[in-house]
């Protein structure tokens, strides 16, 4: 192996504090930095490396900050071989050390074959695996059986801002040569069984702002006689989903796509321990009882997180305080055949009912800030085959055929504009904890991992 | 008048930074500074001065800080004579110029006669005022005409840390004298007419907690299967108040006092103009359109007010999270005769009833982590009808008979513990600023208070 390429390891990238979400200078100047160490990786591997500028964001504060660039890379370009282009995302989500957090999140430690660190899941262990298989060929002086190409961003975890313009204009020239599409940006969902993945949900993010005035009012002195904007905006969210789960807002139901016989047995073939399953989430109980209703439930009907309230008293102790403005944030996961527009009309229009009922003086504004569709993809293809036979070899067992309840829009967004098959191979474990305190990927998934995707180029190889 | 006293300003005391809710040791510092200032005004002006070391503070975080002195002050010992006790605090809130701040917080300014600095209402004036109006007598070489003691605290801003134990230990040592209790520490509802305050709410601050977990989910991993904790908490805050304002607690209202004919009277009598009222509140439209409802509704009505949740996602920007462990914080603001204890049992009793409909899997804990009891006097004692005869000596009308809205713990604490009647006399106007930024004392409020506190100890001495 390139004994530079030995200096980027994974404990060297997650030192690097890539958070895309909390919108400061600070944390651009990581993404750029991470951007451009990854950029060198894949230079030293011998690959054709652009860093696309991606201009810069104008924030609803007005603010302007840059966008990190893309890397566009390239191995191989021998027209006999299949071409496959890997997406990863090397930025993260927020990580405070403290806020639950064991260990310092930006540094990777390891405990008991865990390896903890913000983005060692999301995405940054996937993406070094990839590069890592690719090394593999380079360090046993062996040809790669497929051309290689990998797009990699650092904005996944803020919505993937002007990639997908990007990928527009690019369609036609890094996009040309691909066949295939592979992305491993989620989890398997048991411990010990990889799995590959074929659909995904949508999600729409909600912003719904009540406000009274600028300024805080204290409750001393105001309470009793105001039309309190934390009052109506409780009333708002507590309008949104009952007590199962059912989310109460009119016609969003309509367009969920049938159940059908087939699509149950799917759910049947897969090994879930639902005692297990609870206890690796920690969490007592569920709302459903059998596994296919929770599979179904996670997969292929939508849901409703109410995510939080931004403007209101929100720190440990005791403040008398009536919030003069708040914003309250959910998010509806959607499925086939759901539509965003249509959706964003149903939700505005509810709010809008619940809000008038209560003749508040105060001022509502609904926006819908995300809007991603959701996924599903076509179990035959060559890359699901091929994706098979590699974890037969590497794993020994057949992968469950899963789907992720999360969004991943770039798999919809690949599939819209490049119209070649997508696949999405997991790496890592059900309980690894992306986007949450203590985020993890077991070594051994990390190494066989890297197995995986070896394994991978050549099945592909002889399937193209 | 003492040339030596003339030097102690309110520009002076204005000038020290004596916050005392940032808990850090300069500020710290700076109160035991201010107190050492006050008891050394004190004893020039012939004063018998203790300041009494109120120990120390330890912090939730383990730090430890010195408590400033209370200062206990006697002028005069004639049995003949009435003895009135005075409380003021010479601590104040946090400012920070520039935060809104239009001159710098600690350096009093005067503009269009207007006195800007922090503290000059909240409470250093009015302390200052009823000094100058001792030195006054003084200074025209005139016997005082009731015996005065000063109860003077430099932590009422962090919530009065120890000075009820103090209390109670004087009780019948520095107390065993008093016969009435004088405060100055609330405002007119006025510009330029005057008050006298008979009465304050008082407050049950709840934390109702909801968890799950300890850790935060991933809203497209896990949401659709679970009891979300921010779907449980949105119920039962919203279980708690209608957009009218009514709290839905039941018996909440049982045992507010009923209203009299007396007492309606007495809120027809209060000048209050509403445009201007809204005006300077920024409010468009208030729940009540009349005068007298909406003085009842911040005095002699309970109020329910949510400040805010804790451990959900409360920053800009859009995260998919589903918080494992939120803390919903609410208050009510409290009448008489409604009784602390039985609040916070129906408090917790309504939001067990809410939780066990959702049949939720979740643990709710609910806690009143402040109780303070509202407090209302008798306006035919002799100190409200002294404080009245000097308002009409002194400003030619009839004073506002008032309640404050807020919570003034040593009014219910001093009548309960001492025993005596006690009267709030506020000197300020009604857009002082108290708490916020911008605090002023009008120059007008501050001489004519300073001359309405020397009246009052002369009508006191004929109706003692």
């Amino acid at each position: 192996m390139d004994p530079k390429l030995g200096r980027t390891t994974l404990k060297e990238w997650v030192a690097i504090e890539s958070d895309s979400v909390q919108p400061v200078p600070r944390f651009r100047q990581e993404l750029f930095r991470m951007m451009a160490v990854a950029a060198d990786t894949l230079q030293r591997l011998g690959a054709h490396v652009t860093s696309v500028d991606m201009g810069s964001q104008q924030l609803p504060d007005g603010q302007s900050l840059p966008i990190p660039p893309v890397i566009l890379a390239e191995l191989g370009n021998d027209p006999t071989k299949g071409t496959v282009c890997f997406y990863g995302h090397l930025d993260v989500q927020p990580a405070d050390q403290g806020n639950g957090w064991l260990t310092d999140p930006y540094v990777l430690t390891e405990v008991d074959g865990k390896l903890y660190g913000r983005g060692a899941t999301d995405n940054k262990g996937p993406v070094l695996a990839w590069i890592n298989a690719v090394s593999a060929f380079r360090a046993l002086e062996q040809d790669l059986p497929v051309n290689i190409k990998f797009i990699i961003e650092g904005m996944e975890e803020a919505g993937s801002v002007a990639l997908e313009e990007l990928v527009e204009k690019e369609k036609n020239r890094f996009f040309s040569g691909v066949d295939y599409i592979v992305i491993s940006d989620n989890l398997w969902i048991s411990q010990r069984k990889p799995a590959i993945t074929y659909g995904t949900r949508g999600n729409s993010y909600f912003m719904v702002e009540v406000k009274c005035r600028d300024q805080d009012f204290h409750s001393g002195t105001f309470g009793g006689i105001l039309h309190e904007p934390m009052a109506d905006l409780v009333a708002l969210l507590g309008s949104l989903v009952d007590s199962s789960g059912h989310i109460l807002v009119p016609g969003i139901y309509d367009e969920v796509a049938p159940l059908t016989e087939e699509e149950i047995n799917t759910y049947k073939a897969i090994h879930l321990d639902l005692e297990e399953y609870r206890n690796s989430s920690r969490v007592e109980k569920f709302l459903f009882d059998t596994k296919e209703e929770i599979l179904m439930h996670l997969w292929r009907y939508p849901s409703l997180s109410i995510h939080g309230i931004e403007g209101a008293f929100d720190e440990p102790g005791a403040k008398t305080v009536i919030p003069g403005q708040v914003i309250g944030k959910f998010s509806i996961r959607l499925v086939p055949h759901m539509n965003v527009s249509v959706v964003e009309k149903q939700v505005t229009r509810h709010l809008e009912d619940v809000f008038s009922k209560r003749n508040s003086s105060n001022k509502m504004v609904v926006s819908m800030t995300l809007g991603l569709h959701p996924w599903i993809a076509n179990i035959n293809d060559t890359q699901y085959l091929a994706a098979k036979r590699a974890i037969r070899t590497v794993f020994g067992t057949e992968p469950d055929m899963i789907r992720d309840g999360s969004t991943i829009p770039i798999a919809k967004m690949f599939q819209e504009i490049v119209h070649k098959s997508v696949v999405l191979i997991p790496l890592g474990a059900v309980d690894d904890g992306e986007h949450s305190q203590n985020e993890k990927i077991n070594r051994w998934n990390y190494i066989e991992g890297t197995k995986l995707f070896a394994a991978f180029f050549l099945e592909m190889a002889q399937l193209h």
